[in-house]
């Protein structure tokens, strides 16, 4: 830190990403990347002609991106807010619709993230607990008047709450944003998107990075009223216009109309995860019931930590979270069949060596 | 904009970005982009085997792009901060040292983007006024106890100042950043660069988007000392920590490698500007004198309105900016010499139907 850097950042403690090592070839099962690659669509349309293209800027409001996820999600292009990456959604939601007055509420246990854009905006934050079985009670949410961040599902549990909880918060708080975090929603889980129309106060966010193979790539997007909109335009306009490259809008594009790819990787993903969490409980773990392309699980055996330890030593690489309430836990993301092979085939190893 | 909106934001007047109008081509001389397209290797790296890997996240850190521009510049990787686009660099500069004891000065003309952070941050701000002849007036910024902001060469004047002036700034302002934005540094200004080692206030900020060829792959870099390049990752790591593309980044890297076809560029470039401002000045321009990409430019038979309006009839977009003290003036970016003939034959047509 410099002398120079304001007093407001002295006690700032930034997030910490989950680990790239550079030493060796790892499975990695720890960033919830997609194991499998973008659409052919994606690789075609990012070609010689494309990159000659990049002496000019792109177009700073993503028109014609825009309009496709449009029609691919039933709203009108105001809807939508485009992004280099989700989190930069998030950071603008914190710092548009909080302040000194204007509080936000979320979940104890969610994506690590928000307590930091809380912290970085000096915004007073509550961080309501979970219920035993890590769900959420919506009814904590409700009339808190306080601008309400959920992950649905939710990081690193990958458990969902329903619509009907959603809109209750909806109603309950008409004065203050709602923001549903939907970066893992492709994998089973229910959008809220379809209640945008009705609720001016909703914001929904979602991610390439997940469902749509394009991690590599930073593209994030939110869907909301054409006000709400309006002001996360209003913050890009003021920090960074030209805040997503050009190929990366080509590559949105492109996997819009590649939607069914993406599908398809989806489901198998699912299918995966659930092969792997039946794998799991036979081998003793209990796994809670994600739907996300995730899951999150303990053994009586092993701490958490031991058991990221002990897999990173065999080559696979899991994330921890040292926190109480969750430091029994490991997070897995679900790899191709293959992978996940390889992982129970570990996993099993470690737990015959106890 | 919402009802949400913090109360903070409801005067904020976001930049406005040059326009990139869809409904015809025209001759891009508005937004100083390199007319070159990027290098051959930068053409060759971003290719399929690279694009199927977009499902993984970047290197937050951008370690190897970092060691290489460390070595271009005769600095330690630790003196580098990427970013996504330049812009990003001075919104995080703002964020980091300024506050509201702390305020900032820049010159009342340059980069219209400064006050727009300033206001965005509630920044205090002073805009001090150029010289009679456009130039800054250095001993304005000496002892003045703010963050100093000079964009060198200046924008959109295209004139720069010296390192003996530069320094004075630093050595009177021992406990306040000052920003050197070299946005336009390579087309035959002066780096800072070499005084990084020698002032822990100064901070210099690139952009591949000009000299480089990459205004669509946005990146931009920072050079300072290790202390305030923390200050930097700490913020990029508490908003946005995987902020470049994993495309951008071995672009970035593919165009330190050929350094050589980019300074060659720049050559052309400024061969180019020196033939355009004298066939000007003898149409009867008064031409500023410009170490940049781009001239500005004025003529007493024509205002600058009428003269941006005019030649974009006729096919070219040029910049003007409706600001008292320059709106008299265009700004024009340097194309080729093919671009820049068309440009000097619609200009002579224009000024002869006067």
């Amino acid at each position: 830190m410099s002398r120079f850097l304001s007093s407001r950042f002295a006690n700032l403690v930034a997030y910490t990403p989950g680990e790239q090592p550079r030493d060796q070839q790892y499975i990695k099962l720890n960033t919830n990347e997609s194991p499998y690659p973008p659409s052919p669509e994606v690789i075609e349309r990012i070609n010689a002609d494309e990159v000659k293209r990049l002496n000019l800027y792109p177009d700073p409001a993503g028109k014609s991106l825009k309009e496709k996820l449009a029609k691919l999600y039933g709203v009108e292009k105001e809807n939508i807010f485009l992004s280099n990456g989700s989190d930069d959604i998030l950071n603008f939601a914190f710092m548009a619709y909080c302040d000194e007055k204007r509080g936000v509420a979320f979940p104890e246990i969610s994506y690590g993230f928000y307590p930091v854009y809380a912290d970085l905006y000096h915004v007073t934050h509550v961080k309501l607990p979970l219920r035993e079985d890590f769900s959420i009670d919506y009814k904590d949410y409700c009339n808190i008047n306080k601008m309400v961040v959920i992950a649905n599902p939710n990081a690193p549990t990958g458990m969902e709450i329903g619509l009907f909880e959603i809109e209750e918060i909806l109603k309950s708080n008409p004065n203050y944003v709602v923001l549903i975090d939907e970066a893992y929603v492709d994998f089973g889980g229910t959008s809220a998107v379809g209640l945008v129309g009705k609720y001016p106060n909703l914001m929904v966010s979602m991610t390439y990075s997940k469902s749509r193979s394009m991690a590599g790539a930073r593209l994030g997007f939110a869907i909301a009223s054409k006000e709400i909109i309006e002001d996360l335009e209003k913050i890009k306009f003021s920090t960074n216009p030209y805040n997503i490259n050009r190929l990366t809008l080509v590559a949105g594009e492109a996997a819009v109309d590649s939607n069914t790819y993406y599908k398809e990787n989806a489901k198998k993903i699912i299918a995966t995860r659930e092969t792997t969490v039946k794998a799991l409980k036979n081998l003793g773990f209990l796994v809670l019931d994600s739907k996300a392309n995730f899951i999150f699980a303990r053994h009586d055996k092993i701490s958490g930590g031991e058991f990221y330890a002990e897999i990173k030593k065999k080559g696979i690489l899991v994330r921890h979270f040292e926190k109480e309430k969750i430091r029994d836990f490991v997070r897995v993301t679900i790899g191709t069949d293959g992978q996940m092979d390889i992982f129970l085939q570990k996993t099993a190893e470690i737990l015959n060596e106890r």
